[in-house]
């Protein structure tokens, strides 16, 4: 396994081995939170990622008990000061976070939350965000920015797009912190295990999805996020051409080859 | 408490207190149909608390066992003696139903549905176009028109954006009563308790909603139902600048500061 | 009851009673693989359903153990040898078997995928796209196409239009085979009942179907998925003046009057 382990002072550290890159976000005293710096290192590393074609999943934790507790509030009041009060920086601040989410969301690798303790307010808007999410039995999950006066308005963005309605609504109007267990009913949430089954849940994960054909995951992750905003209709035309295009990967004939003379998968090229 | 009662032949009653409006559907004989009378009724107490910054959350509920059984059949009829057979009088009354629907989904305060006995066809829609939902463990919902021969076209608006599709297509098609905790396990419901606690919990609920700031709130309802109709990439602008202008609030100032300083929350100014 | 079994050398197989179709794949041998010909023979016989008003609701089910596996993959092979290595050929290929799963989705009357055995890749597709389904408790369900390096990248339109995106994601990425009693869960399947119930209870479910009038099945099942993709506005906009021109239906007039009369519903015109 190479491990490339970041010095102390960067803010997200990457583990990479077996095609799985494992970044943590460190900043524990903070509970990890989202500060300007933080969402910086974590866009950086995975803007690397993106063009990385070793790596073919990526796991997301929390250094210490916790995922993420979302923006860090004090960095923003000091903004407060600022002759406009703030505002033009905390919408360019909100753009630059709904920019790291969107990074996640349009990584050619699969990502999958892996969650303990608590994922609040832009930390939960993280696991929503990501592709797949395992939890650990004790992880509470809270959009809480209502209890303090800020409505949780672009988490609402990635929870809205992953739970029901009204169960969207629960979190965002009540801001009370649910079990893993709750919102693993919901759909937020693939997996739940003992705490100190957690690491193995997500490695597990990660690594079946590293042992597919990168290019097929790839085509398919985009264009899940692509048809899921257009018609039927609309879906179905560009899909079809995606399929057809991942037929003419060297992979897909290989894997298709094998499968149909009920052979072993083949070492994937990844063309 | 201000209980401002109206008269018996009032149709919709409106007690408030605490920044709580409870509104009574009140046409038990007719299990509180929505009659055009109904809809105009409520459809003004809805305007009214619109513009009443005193009101901070809504309970919906019906008067006597059951929620709400839709439109008011015998009244469709009678317009059937029009010269176009009443198809003028149902495009209106349909038009009139929905705005009134819409009405409850534009409220600045989260309105909630406090469900016992019987929600069907436009009343389980309005269950629907509620924000959150209690229900009694008694309570049933159904959209039924369809063993009538009315297919319920317009609550599957509502109902079709709360539940997964198939589960709203098996209401749709077969027009059964569901049980409240199946419809709660759908995501149509929040919450399912005894008959005997259904007001404590809506009133908890309601009152959990009423303690937080109104400017938060207020933003972020209308922000929801907004986002949910855009593309991902729209849903981020929009709500990123969102809470840039939720975050020069005066409540979310003083509410920001005390957490950092690990206060209790303020008095909410509304601003 | 009016059996009209087709040849043994028909893929589709048609057998008619009490307004119910049920269509059966039949090619147990490539586990009803939706060849060119398959395609070609559900494609037909939904076309001569959609026109024929004694059937109002339509049951699919696959012979012998299973459902349906999905795409030929060795005729699929076969045309690796064409000029182009089959590039044009592929496209035509998804392209009708698009157009196949949205012939179920427009076809007037309602369809109920009963699965036993595996449904797997087009033929989980195949499940999501009926408009309700039934699963024995054996059944199992994957979108495995990426286990081969062929993400099922069209089942993915169907599939992530019935449950939850999380769930989606898993099944797309990980390819496993997931249990009846949790795709049910998630919204993929109504009900799960023993292999042995299988059969009668999908008959019961077409059987309440076509004895609803099927002038309302009709309107409701088409603006059923037309307003499942416009605004909340136009949604209503449009279902207002559907359900207006159902109650223009002699039937609807007829069931509503028995209703509010208290007789039983009558015999169903069809107009």
């Amino acid at each position: 396994m190479n491990t490339a382990t970041a010095p102390d002072r960067d803010l997200v550290t990457r583990t990479d081995g077996d095609g799985v890159a494992t970044l943590t976000l460190n900043a524990p005293k903070s509970i990890n939170a989202l500060s300007e710096a933080m969402m910086g290192a974590l866009s950086r590393t995975l803007d690397e990622i993106a063009e990385d074609t070793s790596v073919r999943a990526v796991i997301l934790r929390g250094s210490g008990e916790h995922f993420c507790a979302g923006h860090n509030l004090r960095e923003m009041t000091e903004r407060r000061s600022d002759p406009d009060g703030g505002h033009a920086y905390f919408r360019d601040l909100f753009a630059t976070c709904s920019a790291m989410m969107l990074r996640v969301v349009r990584l050619p690798q699969p990502v999958i939350a892996e969650v303990s303790g608590i994922a609040t307010a832009a930390g939960c808007q993280l696991v929503a965000s990501c592709d797949l999410a395992v939890a650990s039995e004790d992880a509470r999950f809270a959009t809480s920015g209502v209890n303090i006066g800020l409505f949780c308005s672009t988490p609402m963005v990635a929870l809205s797009r992953n739970v029901p309605r009204k169960q969207a609504m629960e979190m965002l109007l009540l801001g009370e912190f649910l079990p893993a267990a709750r919102v693993a009913e919901m759909g937020l949430v693939n997996r739940v295990v003992p705490r100190d089954a957690l690491e193995t849940a997500s490695a597990e994960m990660a690594g079946a999805i590293a042992a597919k054909s990168p290019v097929a995951i790839r085509a398919g992750k985009r264009a899940f996020y692509e048809q899921a905003e257009m018609s039927l209709e609309e879906a179905y035309a560009h899909t079809g051409r995606v399929m057809a295009d991942n037929m003419m990967a060297r992979d897909t004939e290989a894997g298709i080859g094998a499968f149909t003379r009920k052979e072993p998968m083949p070492e994937w090229s990844g063309t």
